[in-house]
Formats: structure tokens, sequence, C-alpha cells
């Protein structure tokens, strides 16, 4: 998906947001703020906003001087997820259909999200997602996918969320490869966070090489958009990587919870809807 | 008021929707926002909200060529408010008390603010804000000073708000001293736009001198300011003008419908609250 124009405001609120929340001083949030203001006659509207975004966060790593500053937000979602764990095995478990419980989880893990909105109310999201109707739901496609596959590539989002990504990939029941950023940005899944998440016990944990907060063909590493390209069967998780690979030829599956107008816009649902989306091109 | 940091994004919000209603063509809204972009470490956080509005409606208006960009919208909205007008008037003489009702009303006339949010329906806005309770609501203050003063200054906002503030200036029944905007500034009135309105049917038109959205002093005309330094009662309508005035030494009632959280924050009230608040210096 290419930048739209609200997506401007939309790079400064996620800025201020972002520095709020890494703990920065107003002095140091201000001149984020003014960093990212005159980077924005430099953003090409044809690239995608999780490109922006990367050199945002970048410049909250540099004014910081923290590679990782949203570690400690990280790892306590990751905690309080893996405490919920359990239990949302369990009700996956009990329920008639164990798949599409385990998708409608993952969509609902994929709420802690900083870079969107700061406040979630965890357990009552689960609550809604569990019984919301799906605003675009290629099911019937996704098992045949999934039947067909030998291998399901799996994109992370947020690192708390993985928690959930790994209860989906328990009911996929095919070898999975879980795909982590390269490196922190906002409170994306990194290795060590999806290792935390116990990702390492159900996946083979591999980066994409994107330092955007999604996956970015022009910002991954070359040999992994190669594997995305010869993939049989693609997850992906939330906005930022739907942003970054909505126009890529691969046989995808964007799972995500629809937060923002634009992107709403872009795949003519409403916002806060719940999306199972299969992309256009070539699937088994 | 002074910015606040939360402000920064709204400017580009702002800017974006200011580009959009004036009819820019979306490259002429990505130079506006461009150009807002690079303005922002030149923003002084001391200064107030309006004063950057007043830099940023004058590069829309550099950029369109035409000097006022909002008027057909602005006619539009004084039409329909003066056709409400008759039966209005009608609801303000049979209420139990006229004098509150009319305030009531100028507040709802608020909700007209293209600053703020293109989307609005001011009948419902109208009925809502007939019951609503008041967050703050110093109204023995203002009566009393009402009845002690020989003149009020009243601080116009918007242009179609206009229509309902000449509601409450014939409920005043006080000779009343209009102030309009130097220059046209979004949908700010001007002296046309409250002639059209009917205004000087019911009070002596006077511009601030301001060509921000807000009566900001540094942006005033010196004898305005010192017009209302020697005032007795004065009323400002709208966040532009409180967020311009709300530190200085002048006797004056805020009147206002909270549309920000920022202000909000500022009040000490929640957003969407009414507010008709006594400033802290000296009144009759």
């Amino acid at each position: 998906m290419k930048n739209y124009l609200d997506c401007i405001p939309c790079f400064m609120s996620q800025a201020l947001r972002a520095g709020k929340t890494a703990g920065l001083e107003d002095k140091q949030i201000k001149k984020l703020l003014d960093e990212v203001g005159m980077m924005i006659s430099d953003i090409p509207m044809e690239s995608s906003p999780p490109e922006t975004g990367a050199v945002i966060y970048q410049k909250i790593r540099e004014i910081t001087g923290i590679d990782d500053p949203f570690l400690s937000i990280k790892q306590k979602n990751t905690r309080e997820a893996l405490e919920m764990y359990p239990e949302l095995r369990q009700l996956v478990r009990r329920s008639d259909d164990p798949l599409l419980t385990a998708i409608r989880l993952a969509i609902a893990g994929n709420v802690i999200d900083f870079g969107v909105n700061k406040a979630f109310n965890l357990q009552k999201d689960i609550e809604q997602i569990l019984s919301q109707d799906f605003a675009i739901f290629d099911y019937d496609s996704f098992r045949e996918s999934l039947r067909k596959t030998e291998k399901v590539y799996y994109l992370g989002d947020n690192a708390g969320e993985s928690v959930f990504d790994r209860i989906l990939i328990e009911e996929l029941h095919k070898p999975v490869v879980f795909v982590v950023r390269e490196i922190p940005v906002i409170n994306d899944v990194t290795r060590a966070d999806a290792i935390m998440a116990g990702l390492d016990k159900v996946a083979e944990i591999v980066s994409s090489g994107s330092t955007a907060p999604g996956n970015v063909p022009a910002l991954c590493d070359p040999s992994f958009m190669e594997t995305l390209y010869q993939a049989d069967m693609i997850i992906s998780k939330g906005q930022g990587n739907y942003e970054g690979l909505s126009d890529e030829p691969i046989p995808v599956f964007f799972l995500l919870k629809v937060k923002c107008h634009v992107i709403a816009r872009d795949l003519g649902v409403t916002e806060n809807s719940i999306v199972l989306k299969k992309s256009d091109f070539k699937h088994l």
C-alpha cells in the first residue's frame, strides 16, 4: 500500500506517541517532531508507510541513544500474554472449530500495538473478537491452502502478540517459519522477543532483515523476499505487514484488525473490522 | 494557552483538512504539508496554537493564490444558519430563561468549525447542547457583570456561528461591539461575513487586526488590545480565542464547546464539554 496524504499527520502522531512511550523528555520529543517535520518533504508518496516509520524509529533510537526503547514494555506485554496462554489454549481445544478460534485469537493479539494506540484492553478485545463477524473472510481458501502447503511462512507483528501467534501456529499442524524484524522497531517482534514468547518451540525463527515496522520489500533481505516469492503459503499479521506487502505478487493471507481509516479505505472495509484476506496472487 | 506537544501533530492534521476543504489538488496538499513540516522546528512552545495557525493558513493562501478559500463554505453555513434564525429566536423568547437559552445556542453554533472537524450535524448538536450540563458554569457572575457593564465586547469565532452569536447579542440588551478577524483565516468570521449574518443590525463591528484563527495579543492591533484591557466585560467565543487569550489579564467569559483533548486538559474538563468560564482577572 502506498502512502496516502492522511498518513502524513499520522507519522507525526506516531512520533509523538513513540517519544512519550519511550520515556523521552519534552525537549527530546520536540526535537524528534522537528526532525520528523523536516523529513516530510523527502517522503515519496509511492513508498509505503512502514518505510517512513523505519526512519522515524531510527530517529528515536538516535535521540534516546537506546537500541530498544520499548524493551521493557514488550517484555511486560509478553509476560502478560504468556499468563493467558494456557487458558486460551484450552479455549481453542474446546471450540467447535479450533483453527478458526485460533485465527480469531491471533487477530485479538494484534491489539497490542503501540504504533497505533497505546491504550487497549486485551481481555475485552479478545471477548469481542471471538464473536465479531469478519469483514473479509477467505477462510475456505485459507484451509485449502493450508491443506496443500508443505510449509507456512508466518510474518510476525508485535512482541506480545506473538504469544497469540504461537497458539495459531500450533493449530496449523504444518512446519512453520516465524518471521521477525531484524532490529527492534517500536514494539515489533524480534528474535529475542519471539524466543521469550516460546515461538522457538513451535517454529523456525527467521529474520526478514526488515528495519521497518512492517516487512517492506525494499527494506527486507533480497534473499528473504526471494523465499516469499517461492513460498506456497504466507500468513501476514497486522497493518505494517499489510502496508508493506499488499501489492506484492505473493500467496499471502492477511490477518489483521483494521485500526486506521486509511487502511480501512484501502481494504474497502470499516475501521475496527477484522479481516482474513487472501491476496489476489497465485495460491496453491 | 501555550502550545502543547500534542498540538504539533494537530497542526499537520489541520493543514491537511484545510487543504482538502479549500479544494487543493493532492500535489498542492503535499507541498503544504512539506512546508508545515519544515516550520515545526520554528514553532516556539511558548507561543499559542493560533499563532502557528496564522502561518499555516497564510501558506494555504499562498499555495491556492486565493485570499478566502473558504468563502463559499462560509456563505453556505451562514445561509443555513440564517434559515434557522427565526425558529431559534422563537425558541429563546419562549424559554424560561432566554439569556441562558441564547448562551446555549451560541455554544451550539460553535460546532460550525472546519479547523477542528469538517463533519457536524447542526440540528442534532443544537438539541444536545440545549439540554447538556455545563462542565464550568459561571452564569451568576456572567449575569452580574452584564447587569453592571455599559458595553460588551463580543469576540466572534466562525462565520456561520455568528448568526447564533447574533441571537445571544439580542438577549444581552446592552451595546455590543462584535469583534471580527482582520483577514479571512479558515472559516473565521470577517467583517463581510458578519454583515451577511446580520450582526451590523445588532452590534458595532470592529476588527481585532488578528490574522490568526483566534485573537492572539501578539497578532492583534495594539490599540484593540488596549481596548480589551480597559473593557468591563468581554465574551469570547470558541477555542481559538480561548487559546489566544486565556492567560491575558482581561475580564472575559469564555464560551465554548471543548473539541480537543489538549484544551480539555487545560480547562480541567472532559472533551465535548460545554463551558461558560469566567477568567480569574478583575470583573465588574
